[in-house]
């Protein structure tokens, strides 16, 4: 995670903690977690340093139903692939052009209140083939002016939890001060919230008694099995 | 994997081989999987003991193209789980029950020469909530008969690669010399196969110079960056 | 649409106008349909009746973003054939037998507050196969007792508007007097509701401008032009 | 249907027959569509004339496992917005401008052979929003140089029949006889060619005796039925 300037706008929504990475539990304690709805999370060169203990930890509570936006160069971190199941490769140029992000999905509560597109007029590139899963709901498909196009704003559900990949986002460039980009990323904290749901469990139990009848005599010779 | 008595039907179709612990690699050298083009999947006990690294070998080439059949109890193996980015859990019970499989996708490849459902007389009982997300395609519903319902033969694309899962099996249930499950597995077979596709990268490019041009007014201000 | 005697409680609900035949607009006048936000739709014999010119103006409303919940027969009604592109077939069968509703979906809002399944005592039955596109998200998969399952709870999104199917209800067991089902269709009422989403039109326009610039030199000969 | 010069390169790949409109049964008739595996579908001006029941004609044998490929302005056409249940428009614009086509799905057959993107010099612009469901496959990803993107290659499922979306064409430029496209087209016809599949009826029928039993106590009172 970055706790960098350009973090600065979002802290000012009070959507994430900044740890450090001083932190030996990188301030994302069970506590902290059990007490989140939506974690956001964004980091860059760092990813390795994120500890494979805390990132089962985070994956175990977005399948118990956190949500998570990953933004940006997120894209690579350990808890992204993880939850993706795929390489999450993409490529990327840095030469200040153009994007423009179209939406795909009018209907989509993540598209509340936009138009049929946006620009951020300098822009790092993220190209395809982007490396994800076919999302279950693709919301935004960008235009580089260099000239890729990028799946930008794409759905999962894992388990119980939703994830929302955005990719706007840069170390250098202003983007989330820009008021499109704070408007999707409002939109999808409320999306991905997390519900209270059906129940849900990461076990694999043994129901030993059926809910309906089974017929005598097909009874199982329990001396075949060593289950 | 699992090298025993009930494996013996798919050994006969020369689709399978069956590695012993013994072996070092597990039996999944670089070279064997660089000459497999669908790699059919069922253990249960020993899941735990399968490498990590050789399970990074085996996703390796999965994203890169080649076919996984993960059958039965492999659902809790640790390429599966890898794959699909969740916990896959699952309810089950041992009381050689009936099973009926409905297919819900009459037009997809894996049906091919089946009938609107086939039957399993004595089955292990697996049931929802399955812990996957959602199947690309969907093609098997299961019914049981102590009252429980499974999503019994999945497809979902990852990399270049297609995963079919595909419920029954057992150790002393003779599931796979049924005919109906021996169809399905030859037509999955076929399904997955490793195809040319089009290029594919696990890594992440750096593509300096752009496909169109990009306006000069707005190049980027290099002493901005520390990539 | 049906005015029977088991509309009363979804009546009590507010949630439907029950129109009469006798009315030429049959009940979905612009006005009304301009002031809906979500429309349930339960019908059965007089599928027939329902004039073409009505089902297309409600097929606009959808594709506007109104919401739409077709309940049990209504899955074989004009406006559901038609939002769907498929035959929307299914097998059924009067023995008042059990159903079990299996939830697939845990953290989806139309599953919230209930339990991992849910039954009925008495039902129709449907079965599949189930004509239908696969749904954008499948959230209850139904046990019936004589041997049959089936998709019973499927969303799919179509222009701005999203659809929900829900197979419970039958004319003479008291199904919408159940609370589970009332909380399923309480949920999803609140799940398809219209929303502000991003512009949208059933126009295909002609974008004379470019939104960047094009290179002059590959300007079109208009002469080759009789569009 | 279209039977322009520009068809000639699709004629002689032996793909498609060209019917005239004096023709009252258009070409197809009951035994053309019977022998046919897949039909390629393009036409412009004249969706108007095809006659309703000519497009139920084909809706049926699609639904029954033929596959469709709609080509280019063929979006408008009658049997793609029966087969989509959505508006199916978009933005359009004649400016002879670049195309550059992402592949989105490197592994999907009709990828076979193609690299990461292809061009066309000069083609007419087809942008977003269009109107479709999400399609079940997207494949390819189109940057238009005036600044819009366009998902180009689709894929759904209709009943047993395969439907393949593909933008690029036109009555001017030479778009058919590009290799690419070419290329595409012929992975796209085997993509989508009939299979024999599982059975598949467009009736509903009642199916009066269960596969498994039903208790006895709670048979229906047949005297509250007038189904």
């Amino acid at each position: 995670m970055d706790a960098g300037r350009r973090a600065q706008p979002l802290r000012q929504a009070g959507q994430i903690p900044t740890p450090t990475s001083q932190d030996p539990e990188q301030g994302l304690t069970e506590k902290v977690l059990a007490d989140t709805d939506v974690l956001t999370w964004w980091g860059h060169m760092a990813h390795g340093q994120v500890k494979d203990e805390i990132v089962e930890r985070v994956h175990k509570c977005v399948l118990n139903g956190m949500g998570l936006i990953v933004m940006h160069s997120g894209h690579y971190s350990k808890i992204f692939k993880k939850l993706m199941g795929t390489g999450c490769g993409l490529k990327w140029r840095e030469a200040a052009e153009k994007e423009r992000l179209w939406c795909v999905n009018p209907g989509h509560p993540i598209a509340d209140g936009l138009g049929e597109y946006f620009e951020l007029p300098h822009t790092e590139m993220y190209g395809e083939l982007f490396d994800i899963p076919q999302p279950d709901e693709l919301v935004f498909i960008s235009w580089f002016e260099g000239g890729e196009v990028f799946r930008s704003g794409c759905c999962w559900t894992r388990g119980k939890g939703k994830v929302f990949y955005f990719r706007p986002g840069h170390e250098t460039f202003p983007i989330y001060y820009d008021p499109n980009i704070r408007k999707v990323l409002a939109n999808g904290v409320k999306y991905v919230a997390r519900r209270a749901g059906s129940p849900y469990s990461l076990n694999a139990p043994n129901i030993k008694d059926p809910l309906s009848p089974i017929a005598a005599e097909h009874e199982v010779d329990e001396s075949l099995h060593k289950h």
